[in-house]
């Protein structure tokens, strides 16, 4: 049997499951409220982040506590402050979501996203959910072949989000300004969403290994590359 | 005289510190590289960045090790960990100086920001670079008072925020989809520093009354507001 101090650091654990879950979750609805205009669903996306907010104070102030009481050492304690950025992590996923959301929002009845960009975005928006899903496996299984093979995934995005930019340069653009805009920040919410989920991951090999994974999650604006 | 203990507290704080007038440093010179063209300023901005991640991973790891021997508790124990969080902030701000200068150099020799929203991004930039200097002053005065204020600098800098899309949405825009698209992306970059040197601020009034402050430091993009 395990004891109260591995059960809470276990308990802790499972909140950042719940977390990464929950954002994954948030920016499949929001893009379904982008794509479909749906106001509803955005509101609904907007409303829940307070949720994951209160979600991430709760599990920072236990850590903080079993920083306090149990003073842990050695892997314990990586796993504690990891955690802390962990949630970090995710709380910014769940604003990245909220944000589509809020441009949804904006532009309803209308639609913020031209049919000649709905199935890129979609894309960006499936493989972010799937790394945000696969890093939520990697906090329970600490898998670190599944960690390393997330960078395919996040590979893709950035490759998504570079044809966004060309796409938007395109002598043939013709949704105006407005959409230029409004898909630029849709983009980069996205990629930086991919980031996080991969930071995640990346933060979970740190723990096992000791070894930071290679490179910084953060990917240059696509425009750069 | 101080223990060693808390010298090596006082120590992490002076490194954040020293992080904090790095970044803003770095945003100012990636500001010139933009508005001037100017690539040799440009590629040292981008080089810098390599010797900020060495730094916060320094404090990172002091902070990691004061937890590990000195088990410190109650305010101690806050302290460290709010120095975890405010090196993410600083950090992430080098990052976006980074794509500042990425920017410029990418244009070069063109220039990426036209001349009527030449002194929109200049603005951006001076608000956002006086944000990091009061952090850093709040870091070392503990005033909570003037990390209260900062709060006004950062109304204006989305207030500028704000201004640029209405200028991109405006009829007359001229200056067609690629500068559109990054005029956008500069003045994501501009808000999420300020955003991020409103955190440092918001971290250190929270360790020295318990209390958050007010609002969450991040903004919806102004698109939405």
């Amino acid at each position: 049997m395990r004891d109260a101090y591995h059960e809470e650091l276990d308990s802790i654990g499972e909140g950042l499951v719940d977390m990464a879950n929950r954002v994954g979750s948030a920016l499949g609805r929001a893009t379904s409220a982008l794509l479909d205009a749906d106001l509803q669903l955005a509101e609904s996306v907007i409303s829940t982040h307070a949720e994951v907010e209160d979600l991430q104070r709760d599990l920072d102030d236990r850590a903080v506590e079993v920083l306090a009481r149990q003073q842990p050492v050695a892997t314990d304690l990586r796993v504690v402050v990891t955690s802390l950025r962990m949630s970090a992590d995710l709380e910014r996923c769940s604003v990245l979501a909220q944000h589509v959301a809020k441009l949804a929002r904006l532009r309803y009845p209308g639609k913020a996203v031209p049919q000649d960009l709905r199935s890129t975005v979609l894309e960006m928006s499936q493989l972010a959910q799937r790394l945000m899903a696969q890093a939520a496996d990697v906090l329970v299984t600490r898998d670190l072949e599944a960690a390393l093979q997330m960078e395919q995934d996040d590979d893709r995005i950035d490759e998504l989000h570079r044809g966004i930019f060309q796409h938007l340069m395109d002598d043939r653009w013709h949704h105006g300004v407005e959409t230029a805009v409004d898909v630029t920040l849709l983009g980069r919410y996205y990629e930086r969403f991919a980031d996080h989920a991969v930071s995640v991951a990346r933060r979970m090999v740190f723990l096992v290994t000791g070894e930071h994974a290679d490179g910084p999650a953060t990917t240059p604006p696509a425009t750069t590359t």
